[in-house]
């Protein structure tokens, strides 16, 4: 049941803290402030737990990781997991170094995460599945649901792969999103921004699993919708046009324009 | 007197010297430009002092502060004090956690301060009038002008807060300011790029109240002239529109539209 | 001959490390993806040599450097030296402060460039010629061939200068290129922005005169067509317009479009 959530958000306003790259983080926080939500960024060691227990949500992204920004991450990941406040994981570019690929196993494998999203290379990676990957994208390859499923199971979490079909489970319910459009793909960020919107979801509403397919399909809709603008004519007006798309979507373009299957 | 102010800055191009956060820097740069300043960031310890020698600025915003971070903010106002240049500290998040406000209160005491400006709830805390924060953004309230007055004296600087009505005072004369538009607030980063604008007109005005109240009522103004704009659709067309704005403001456009009364 | 150069680099889809500073790196991600390439940012001593070795060309941009980023700087240009990947400079505020002229020196010294483009004050003082610097902005002056073709001579690399003319060097050809328009320096960014499309073409040809001289035609092409849209009215619109041109840049439009004379 994603009909709601999307209210709910403007209604709770969640303040969504995130530890983040440098390359797109004012990206994270317009979107976060354009669906509803309400951004914070901080990533001292000497305030991330003060920080997060404030918070409805905590986004860790490790796209320009460091290992002092690591340590944080952990820090603020156990201060929110004490508080039940749910933790999203996106391990971007794991797969591309083993630094990135053991900073995402050890924040696995060190707190208790909601949601792990990636791209089709960095969650087959993760769940021993495989993948390509050059820098921080993935390279073909199609979604190996089995494999997510047991990720998804081992870590008690919603395992969320973004793909031409996007692949969400918790390990039994399995979604497959197909919103979005190629346009996206032609600014940098849309897999950070997604994410930071998952966890806007997952600040208004409990079940992971519903909050991160109704984040998907919101998401991929805004693109369609900024596609489809009259002046939208290469990646800089598609910008312009996909912020005013997640600010003005309403519950009743989601429940025309979603496309899910849920299995 | 704030007229002819703008046009000094677009004579004299105050080079600003930033020290600032990383969700924002951009946009920071990107304003001091559009105004007509010439930004500049430089964050090393090991340059930061030869950086502000060459400025007429200098502009400290914590937004995501380090204590690496405020040791060179601390070194970089010192030698701003000792050449006459005007500092501007945008206390971003004080009162959200410890570190912030001691930060703030740190860089308040070690340092001889131009203008402290920040939301209402920020200078709120600082003047120990109390307010509510969630991340970097105020939750209502209204300004206390009484207790804006006592800061401004005891820091012998400009004291600026932003809301709905924007108050700046140096303790004795106060300046309320009108303009601004509900748009502004659904973009990240109209607080930080005020406070470049501030650092814009400080460096080209040595009367800082002016100075002051010319760049809010200009940066307010700009908002209300992109929200105007056919074409603005959300935060995407507005933010397009205000940089546009900025750019294109003349003295007698701000002569027209400006909301300023001082007492 | 730089004709085919963009149509390769579309069918090649370069990847292109970069470590770069925090004001301009969204801006030099997006840049990269619209021209055709594939951007990765990746800064931490620990994986910069396993990223590297994925990409085909290495961009160091010196815009907000500390002195452990230099030294990662280093170790990847090491393994890029040592695998014949490009390496291209923008020393960007050399001048400004000591730091940043001995940090570019120090690159220059350690590392085999393939390309240093800076503005004609940063290129004018790396190659003892002088140069007035205001923050990290050329003032005034003009391209001084002679040096250039000594500095290129000396590390065996291409020297690109940008300004009203730029001026592109191997140390025996010399190219003009008049390409680019005013409205480029409204925004922020520009100078990195170029880099990043020198890496691009240097991903993708190996005659890095031919490819730097590409770049800044292609460049300043994309700024001539974005400022002649009928919506752009100041530095917002014009940089969603001009992104979209270096999306849309054909061969057919360079090939028409540029201004290039080669000596």
């Amino acid at each position: 049941m994603i009909e709601g959530l999307l209210n709910r958000i403007r209604g709770r306003k969640p303040l969504v803290h995130h530890i983040t790259n440098i390359v797109t983080v004012n990206d994270c926080a317009n979107i976060t402030l354009a669906i509803g939500g309400l951004p914070v960024m901080a990533h001292a060691i000497e305030e991330v737990e003060e920080m997060v227990a404030a918070s409805q949500a905590l986004v860790l992204n490790i796209g320009t990781l460091t290992r002092e920004q690591v340590d944080a991450m952990i820090m603020a990941g156990r201060t929110a997991n004490s508080l039940g406040i749910p933790v999203i994981l996106d391990p971007v570019g794991a797969g591309a170094t083993a630094m990135r690929t053991e900073s995402a196993k050890r924040i696995m494998r060190e707190l208790r995460l909601s949601v792990i999203k990636g791209n089709i290379a960095e969650i087959g990676i993760l769940a021993g599945a495989g993948g390509k990957i050059r820098g921080v994208e993935a390279e073909g390859g199609h979604g190996d649901v089995g494999s997510y499923k047991r990720l998804a199971m081992d870590n008690g979490c919603i395992i969320a792969a973004s793909g031409v079909t996007d692949i969400i489970t918790d390990g039994k319910r399995v979604a497959y999103v197909d919103n979005g459009h190629p346009m996206m793909g032609t600014i940098t960020g849309t897999g950070c921004m997604l994410t930071s919107v998952v966890g806007c979801f997952c600040g208004a509403e409990s079940d992971y699993f519903d909050a991160t397919v109704a984040a998907f399909a919101s998401f991929g809709l805004a693109g369609e919708l900024a596609a489809a603008h009259q002046e939208v004519n290469g990646p800089g007006s598609f910008r312009a046009a996909f912020f005013d798309e997640i600010y003005n979507l309403t519950e009743e373009k989601l429940k025309a324009g979603k496309k899910v299957k849920i299995e």
